[in-house]
C-alpha cells in the first residue's frame, strides 16, 4: 500500500459490485447504498473536502455528504488530529474519560431540552433508548408518530412513517408496516397521524393520549420533502403534550447543527421535553445521542430501572471527534460560511427553475436540501410529494452523476442531499451548472415540464 | 495538548465523577460502566498494551479488555495503521469500498456458516437486524431463548435471559422483563427456556414451534457463568430445529475469534443458520456483523423486503481496523501465543484454589473466564450460580483493584473478565499474585471458604 493512496486491484464499478453481492446481500452493507440511478453502489476510493473519488479513479462533488453526516466534508484536519489523539490514548472503549464529560457538557449548554445526555453510534440506537425512558416515564406504551418523519430503523418505530400513495387513499388510519420481519403486534403501539395537521393531531391524543408515553417527530421532515412543521403546529403540540402527561419527543439526528441555531427546537422556540441528535455530531464518525429533561434521563441505570448499555457506547474515537466536531462549529467563521453557501445555492437552484419554468420546487434549510419534482407551489403535508415521480428523480441523478456531481438515491424518493463547510462556492456553482444542464436536458427529453 | 499525553486539569475520580454526573446520567455513557466495586466508573486517561491509566495516575492491569472488544489489547500497531490508512482516505461513511468487501469474504470464509454477512457498529444492532430477517424468512414471530444468554439491550430479546432467583423459583414460565419501559406485548413474544435442558427445549419446540421464527443462544454463555452448552444439547437443537422450520442462531458476539477455532460453531462442528460475530472483530473499535445461510441474508433490501439500513453501518474506520484485525490474528503466531497464554492462567488459578482450598470455580474459555464463588463443582445450568453472592464479588474487585488488577463489575454477577494477545505470562503472573493475595485476605476475613 503507498503512502498516500490505497491500491485496489484495477476493476470496473460493475465487475466490482458483481464481487461484493457474492459476499454481501446485494452487494451492499446498508439497503439504501445501491444508487438505482448508477445501478450500483458508489465504490470510493478516497474522499477529500467537497470530493469523492470513486475506484474507476472518477472525481465527484459529494452532495451527500454522508447523508448529513460529513458537515465537515471529508479528511477535515480537525478530525484528522481527533484521530492522532485516540491514538496517543490508545482508543479503549467501556471505559469514561474526562472528554466524555467534556463533550457531555458542550451537548447540554446547546440544546435547550439537554438537562442531561448519553453518547451512542447508530441513531437508530438514540431513539430506541431514549423510547424506552419515555414509556418508563408515563407509565405508558403508545407512540405517536407523524407520517412522513423517519425515526431509525427499529421495530419501534419503522412502522407508520412512509406509507406508499396507495395505502393512504385506502386505510389511512391503520399503520403501515414498513419492512418484512416486523410483526402486527408492534403496529398496535403505533398512532401515526398526518404532517401538520393540528385537527388529526388533537383528534389521535383524545383518542389515545391516556396510553401515549409520547409524540415523536422530525421538526424539519429532512426525509419526506423537508417539510418544515408549522410554527403554530409545534406550539398546539407543545401544549397539548404537556396537558396530556405525554412526553414531546424531536428527533433532531438529522436537523441538528446543520444551522447556526444548532437545533430545530432553539430556531422555532419549542423547547421539547427529550431530543436525539446526530448525525454529524462526530465529524463524519459515527456519534449520535439522546438528552432531555433530568427527571427522564435519571430513570437510566445505574440511577433508575431503564436499561442503556453497550460495549461501544460514547466510544472514544468518535467521541475525541465530536469534540473536534463542536469545537469547529463554535469558530466565528463556520455558520457565517455555511450560511453564504445556502443563499448561494438557494438563489443559483431559484434563478434555473424560474429560467426554465420547471415543475419543481427545491426546498433548502440549513446547508441540506430536497427536490421534488412535480409540483410549483410548497410542499406543507405528506401527500403533496406524491407527485414526485421515482423515475424523474433517477434520470436526473444520473445526468448529474455523468457531469460530476453526486447525489444519493434513496429509492427515488424526496429525500435529501446537502454540502460542507469545505464545499467552495464554486463547487456549488460547478453544482448548478450540472444541474441546469441535467434539467435542459431533461425537458428536452419530455420528461419534465 | 502535548504530543504525548491528552493533559487533563488534575482532579480525584471522585471530583471528576460529581463534575460527570451533571451531565451524564448516573455519570457515565452506559449502564454497567459505573464500577460499584470502586464507588465511580474507571476514568481512564490513556491505555497501552496490557495496561489503562486513570485520571489519577495509577496504572493498572486491565483484565477486562474492553469487555472482550480489545482481544488486540490497547494501542496495538495494526489499528494505528487501519487509522493512518482511513485518514489518508478520507474515512467517509455511507459508501462502499472494496476493503468492505474484502473483509466480508474473509468473514464468509471464516465462520461455516456464513454465505453472506452484513457489518454494523453495535452487538446489539447485529441481532436486532437479524431477528428481523429470521421472521421474514419464517413468517413467524416467536423467539425461543436461553436462560442466561445474552443478545443485547433491544426490546426483542432484553427479555427472559437474566430473571432473578425468586422470580425463576416462582414463575419460571413468564417471560421476565429485563428494564423498565419495555411493554408487556414484547414479552408475549419471547419463550424463555433453560440452559442445557433438551427436554424443556423440546416441549417448547412441541408447545411454540409453529410460531417459532427463532432459537437463538450464546454457544459458551460468557454472560452468565461462563457456562458452555452440551455438544449434545446443541446437537439435537440442530435437528429439532431443522424439523420444525426454525431458524437456528448462534449469538457469537462474544465467542468468536477468541479461539483458534474462530467460532464456537466450528469448535462444536455444528453450524447455524444465522450467526452474529463481534465483539473484537473491530480490534477495539466498534465493528459487528450478521451472517448466514444465503437464502436467509437475501432477504435483505435492495435485494429482498427486510429493512437494514444506516448511515452508520460498516463506517470505513472500523472496517479498516477489521481488517487489520482478522489479518493479525491469521499470523502462525496469534493462537498459538493465547493458548499459551490461556493454559499459564487456568494452570495458576487452578493452584491458587486448591492450594487454598477455595470455595470457588473459574471456567476459562479460550482467552474469557468468569469467576463464581459459592461452589467448587462444575456450573451446567442457569441456577448453578446463584450461589455466586455480589458482595463476595464486588470484594474481590476491590481487593484486586488496590492491587493493580483492574476486573470489571457487572452488577456483582457471573459474567466475564479476560485478557488480550498484548498480555505476558509475566502479566498474567503479577494477575494471579494480585487475585492469590486478594482470596487469602478475604479468607482472613471470614467472607470465604
Amino acid at each position: 500500500m503507498s503512502a498516500a493512496m490505497p491500491s485496489f486491484s484495477p476493476r470496473s464499478t460493475q465487475e466490482h459490485f458483481i464481487k461484493a453481492k457474492e459476499v454481501l446481500p446485494g452487494g451492499v452493507n446498508s439497503s439504501t447504498r445501491l444508487n438505482r440511478a448508477l445501478g450500483a453502489p458508489l465504490f470510493v476510493s478516497q474522499s477529500r473536502g467537497s470530493r469523492v473519488t470513486d475506484i474507476e479513479g472518477r472525481e465527484l462533488i459529494d452532495m451527500s455528504c454522508g447523508h448529513g453526516a460529513a458537515l465537515l466534508g471529508h479528511g477535515h484536519p480537525a478530525i484528522d488530529e481527533a484521530l492522532q489523539t485516540a491514538m496517543r490514548m490508545g482508543y479503549t472503549s467501556v471505559f469514561e474519560t474526562p472528554y466524555h464529560e467534556e463533550l457531555a457538557r458542550i451537548v447540554c449548554e446547546a440544546i435547550p431540552c439537554a438537562d442531561r445526555v448519553r453518547f451512542c453510534s447508530a441513531g437508530s440506537e438514540a431513539t430506541l433508548h431514549l423510547i424506552r425512558a419515555c414509556r418508563a416515564f408515563t407509565g405508558r406504551k403508545k407512540i405517536i408518530r407523524i407520517e412522513g418523519h423517519f425515526h431509525g430503523y427499529h421495530e419501534m418505530v419503522y412502522i407508520g412513517g412512509h406509507p406508499p400513495q396507495e395505502y393512504v387513499e385506502q386505510n389511512r388510519t391503520r399503520p403501515y408496516i414498513e419492512s418484512a420481519g416486523i410483526p402486527e403486534e408492534f403496529a398496535d403501539l403505533v398512532v401515526p397521524v398526518p404532517h401538520n395537521d393540528p385537527v388529526a393531531l388533537r383528534a389521535a391524543i383524545d383518542r389515545h393520549g391516556r396510553e401515549t408515553a409520547l409524540v415523536i417527530l422530525e421538526p424539519v421532515n429532512w426525509n419526506w420533502g423537508g417539510i418544515r412543521c408549522d410554527a403554530e403546529y409545534l406550539n398546539v403540540m407543545r401544549d397539548w403534550t404537556e396537558e396530556a402527561g405525554i412526553v414531546l419527543f424531536f428527533d433532531e439526528i438529522q436537523s441538528s447543527f446543520k444551522t447556526r441555531y444548532l437545533t430545530a427546537q432553539a430556531e422555532y422556540g419549542v423547547t421539547p421535553d427529550v431530543t436525539t441528535i446526530g448525525k454529524s455530531l462526530g465529524g463524519g464518525l459515527p456519534l449520535s445521542a439522546f438528552c432531555g429533561r433530568a427527571e427522564i434521563m435519571d430513570l437510566y441505570q445505574p440511577l433508575g430501572a431503564v436499561q442503556h448499555s453497550g460495549t461501544f457506547n460514547a466510544h472514544l474515537v468518535p467521541i475525541l471527534a465530536g469534540l473536534a466536531f463542536v469545537r469547529e462549529t463554535r469558530k466565528p467563521y463556520f455558520y457565517r460560511t455555511l450560511e453564504k453557501l445556502t443563499e448561494h445555492f438557494q438563489s443559483g437552484i431559484k434563478r434555473i427553475i424560474a429560467a426554465h419554468d420547471l415543475p419543481m420546487i427545491v426546498p433548502v434549510s440549513g446547508t441540506r436540501f430536497t427536490v421534488i419534482f412535480g409540483r410549483k407551489t410548497p410542499a406543507t403535508r405528506y401527500e403533496d410529494c406524491f407527485c414526485h415521480e421515482p423515475q424523474v428523480m433517477l434520470r436526473f441523478i444520473k445526468g448529474c452523476f455523468d457531469r460530476g456531481v453526486y447525489l444519493h438515491d434513496y429509492g427515488g424518493g424526496p429525500f435529501h442531499h446537502g454540502f460542507s463547510i469545505q464545499h467552495t462556492q464554486e463547487d456549488l456553482d460547478e453544482v448548478l451548472e450540472v444541474m441546469e444542464a441535467t434539467l435542459k436536458e431533461m425537458k428536452q427529453e419530455g420528461m419534465i415540464g
